[in-house]
């Protein structure tokens, strides 16, 4: 079985502070040992057309669905996300298991001197 | 600096057969090595209210924004983009540098036998 990711995609309030959004995210995840990884990204091409408005993107993988379960019943989670829902202006959410089609190159193996000197 | 994501999410026209756009997907993929690595999922909770009618998220990762450029314009790329733009109903598209927040925890060591082998 592949991972499972919960993905969010968000505007926000024009009134919102979106660093203080972000922050309360990164101690959401820092606490919550379920979760697996966690990047987000703003858009940077900004064209209405493609983006639809929304800036966002809130990237949390898990190693399994029963992860993600824990996850969303974790009282952190329910409080955080009180305040979350106050901040949007809209919002899509998806929660998928990930197919890995093309998985990203090994990263380079440590250079021989590292390797002999752990003999 | 970190990966750059382009981030698809998407409802495709009922009569679209949804195995033909992602093996089309697969197949793009496989041929332009800028792509780093590339994802989807099918959102399996289908709750309309969160999903906002999107059905799928397609994930590609390159190392730098520059990989990316070189994806859009690669003749493969346009030749597809004329394909997926016929069988959408609706899309978002978010394209950013990722911020890794909390990276996922590093694989376990190989065994010891193994690391011995290779001395």
């Amino acid at each position: 079985m592949g991972e499972f990711k919960h993905l969010v995609i968000v505007k926000f309030k024009a009134d919102v502070v979106v660093e203080e959004i972000l922050t309360g995210l990164e101690k959401l995840v820092a606490e919550i040992d379920a979760v697996k990884s966690y990047e987000w990204g703003q858009d940077l091409e900004s064209q209405e057309m493609l983006t639809q408005g929304f800036t966002h993107a809130i990237l949390m993988t898990f190693d399994k669905k029963e992860d993600y379960t824990l996850f969303l019943s974790h009282p952190k989670h329910a409080e955080f996300s009180g305040t979350f829902s106050t901040v949007i202006e809209k919002i899509v959410l998806l929660d998928f298991p990930a197919t890995l089609v093309k998985p990203p190159p090994p990263p380079p193996p440590p250079p021989a001197a590292e390797v002999k000197a752990e003999v």
